[in-house]
């Protein structure tokens, strides 16, 4: 096959959407003051009003770890913990950044397939106010999950509940939160600003930007957050470019349609390989990925020719995500390949 | 007038330059491996070998400060400090950042039009080795400097000189360090490689770019430096936009182009504002700013037209910045502009 | 009953040994340089050698939380994690000072009565190398654990060989070191300097003294590990007196002797309560703690008497801690009165 | 010359008090809990409230460091900056203790002997808001002086007025706020709590204590305040030993007696060198210090038979501390000393 390839390895190896190229030359027109006062600013900051309601407060940041720690940081005091999965992406993926940025704790929930629940939050309430113990302040949820897993609005709001019964901001890694919107055929914020989401770190750049990321606060800005932006390093001096890529990712439904064709492109690849010998598939398959044990043997003759990733070595679990520009020829080649090397590893 | 407007306020307030557009659309095809396993990267960091030497190796990075933070907590333990100027962007224009990802000191030396000088470094050779002093580990220089002054190959090398002595890296913020190769019309490694310089920030962003800085080793990358990009949230997914915007400015001539422009423009703008009643240059105007004092009144006029910023409120010091996308004509209109204004507040 | 109660709350309610008093009025005569450069510390250092070998270097700190953010940051980078149990004081019990201190990860590793497994921690060694992924740097061990059990030397080496495997330090928490070598009839070496131990927190405040921690480096010291604790408010100025207490200590037998006396108490509590109704031990009595779990009601009852804490509120397991002045007729009194209150409330 | 010696080095090489030693006898009876819910401790806040006012809230901390640490990073947030003159203990003595504990920047004001203007702070009023910039939170002044000198309450006061202004909080690093207050003949509160200090560093070790600091809060503590000392490692367990100490110092007129003593022999040793050639006395001598300057080769040859320290070594000026425990025969002596060596060397 010649020409340009599409892989499985990750939503953030894909394509910018035409439309967002587009917005980038349409920006590129005269002076804009830096540092965010600028007309493309001000308007995605109404852009995402619309999706997340009037009360949201937007400030444009360089990327999801960039977005995590700004958001929580400006949250957290030093003695102060932020409770997560044992998959979360702040957690696992992001080498220590946010205990670095705000000197804060990370402490790790049990999670089934990257969920987590209220009932294993309630053990902290004995935590507040022993000065021994780093206090717990946000619950960390990520939503599409890392195993690709969706969070339903009522399992939100359950985990809402028991945050505002501990005084804890419920903050939302929500790199793939189109996704789980799409998922489920809901708005942006029946999953957030209507379930008691204090936050959200939103992600554009796994869904057709070329670098794009938004903290939306959905309960009142932090009156310091763009000194911690700032100081964070995550104020772009040339900030009409990444709110130009969001304005055209949000202002109409790109986000939806990224989302949707990725999602379904995970589905037909789960479909594809149903009853495939040697195929387990391990996670239910909500968003834009698939999760499966294949013999080791297999995983190293597929990696030889596509790129993916191998998440969980010690059981030989692959991690296979889609993206907004998977097509439906890459699932079937990819899938027919998955097929053929498990059938002879198995 | 109709159209696009420029202005004065800051280089960061420019367009990007066709040739990058270009690229970033000829970057976006087919999918690529993320966090800068890709080809685009890798041709990057030849590109810069070119221009800094074999040695020379590369990080790219979101932005200047960004840059900064990475480059210098990766040779800086916290119980060190590092020496600058006071009119450091570091130091006054980062809200603290290196003190929060580093948790090490900034020590202020004296400066004259942002220069220092080896000589006022040499008082801290008595505190190596004292438990109760942050020690000196680094110092930093910026080339163009805060004032847009410019340290030559000399300069440098006498700094590099008591910098060994002492057991110090050189650091250079290079955010402007094209339009300093530029002012002097020597290569980018004349004042950097060959001059003793350790590391530099280089800077595209003020030059033409979207959005694209990096961190150029010199004398060798610390083994973790990898690691302390990713924890600063530095470290960008889709990295070949970024690659692909720096392959385009230094490639060819394009970071000499622009540079030389934008340092053109601020000379003809020093020139036509010579004599001008009210109108007192404070800074040798060497690289692409213009400083000056002028009557506070038509400061204030003035303001109401072009944007632009107030330095030193205390004397009414304006800085007026060129960029690659200024005019003749711009510099014609606004020079008119100041001289009728200064004269009136005269 | 009259006079000065004592309580089973924690070995750092006691007193402080008289040796420890008269060694403190010896050394309150004249002037002494400051922050330890005086002849108590330089024997204090002499001392720790002939315990831990003579490659042993000593710093002496306030305590214990002191002593292990001290030794862990400085062997830590910030990008890199410190494993240890989820039991572990470090972890639960300081507040997140190392976090802060360090900006490092704490990762957390499974425990049977606070004890952790070389098997355990071999999953680990995929993660060296990855730069999305903190690096594993120390493993730290707490002996006697926070349950009051004991690492034998040959559970320590076998830990010591994992981490070898891994380029891991091995540190160890040592505030009842004392108790472990007591415990186990050998000398402190045999637990740390021969099992291939790289760092102790030693800690002498929980076994007799009035304030006196070390950090004891037996693989060498960190060249910069003096900036390290005076960075971290770590370094007292009158050190003289914490080194004539340490002296005190270690220079004849009064850490064995002490440490025996508080692990005899408690085993002649676990003794007392053997085959109480409504008393179940829940961990192996081997140093100077006993863990058991009563009804809440004789708890509660309990704690109007007498101080001790609830370890684990949602099956009321209890802490009961034994220190040095810890007396047989104390022990009878208390295992007098949870007999008849667990009896009641069984 | 038999026996103890006593040198000019600093107070924090002097003996520890009588009353204060018998205090830690009486305190060593019986279990008390710890951290400091004692009653030591409970009594030291009421004895500190006599002093400092009824809304006085106190925190004991092992040293001065800590103290300063603990008070400053639990008022600010990382991207805010404490103001303090370049003299500063917590800027040049403490190996950058606060960046790293806070990720605060210092910012360094101008200074006459130690003591900074209301005037010097005028300029930070135009940073407020600049997101770009530190945010100026705290001013730090340091009471006596790093060179011995005293702030009056009139100087406090205007100080006070315009942190108001600016909406900072006021700091007194009061190592040697006892010797401060006798040599001003005023009680404590006169120099803080009447002039607007928000909160002091209170050191009791340069003033006879073996160790004993405390964070004296005047215009009420931040609720996280406890929560800040435990994570920046300076809760000690057993605390009844330092309230003890502290009770000994300020229950009656020991603080007084000391720091009189202190200063009446630094006012001896300044009377005794009048007029001695090549001493050049450099700087009011208002509380314990003297500061002259002396020629080299004197400096030297006085080394060989006392400690001292050259504080500034580029123009040969010395600093000569007197302690609670110096007397007048040691006066006598070293001022002879002195003589004959400036003598020689002039």
């Amino acid at each position: 096959m010649n020409g340009p390839r599409r892989y499985f390895a990750s939503d953030n190896n894909a394509t910018v959407s035409a439309e967002v190229m587009a917005a980038l030359e349409e920006a590129n027109v005269g002076h804009a003051t830096g540092y965010g006062d600028d007309p493309w600013t001000e308007r995605a900051a109404r852009v995402f009003k619309r999706h997340f309601g009037d009360q949201a407060e937007t400030q444009i940041v360089f990327n999801g770890t960039g977005a995590n720690i700004v958001a929580l940081s400006a949250i957290m005091r030093p003695y102060e913990a932020v409770l997560c999965s044992a998959q979360a992406h702040l957690h696992v993926d992001e080498c220590g950044a946010l205990e670095r940025a705000s000197g804060s704790k990370v402490m790790v929930l049990p999670d089934i397939d990257g969920k987590v629940s209220a009932e294993d939050l309630r053990p902290y309430r004995v935590w507040h106010g022993d000065v021994h113990r780093s206090q717990p302040r946000v619950l960390s949820i990520t939503n599409a999950t890392e195993y690709a897993t969706v969070y339903t609005p009522g399992e939100i709001r359950a985990l809402a509940g028991e945050c505002r019964e501990q005084g804890l901001a419920l903050h939302v890694d929500g790199a793939r939160l189109c996704n789980a919107a799409a998922a489920l055929g809901l708005p942006l914020r029946a999953l957030t600003t209507d379930c008691g989401v204090d936050v959200v770190s939103f992600g554009g750049t796994k869904n057709g930007l070329m670098q794009g990321e938004a903290i939306v606060w959905l309960t009142g800005r932090p009156a310091h957050a763009d000194f911690t932006r700032k100081q964070a390093a995550q104020l772009g001096s040339k900030m009409r470019f990444s709110a130009a890529q969001l304005i055209a990712l949000l202002d109409g439904d790109l986000w939806l349609r990224n989302a949707r064709r990725a999602n379904a492109m995970a589905a037909l690849l789960r479909d594809r390989l149903a009853g495939a010998p040697g195929v387990h598939i391990t996670r239910p398959v909500e968003a834009n990925g698939v999760f499966a044990r294949i013999p080791k043997i297999a995983a190293e003759a597929l990696k030889e020719r596509f790129h993916f990733y191998v998440w969980d070595p010690a059981v030989t679990e692959v991690r296979w995500m889609c993206s907004h520009d998977t097509t439906e020829d890459d699932v079937a080649e990819f899938a027919d390949a998955v097929r053929a090397e498990a059938a002879k590893g198995n």
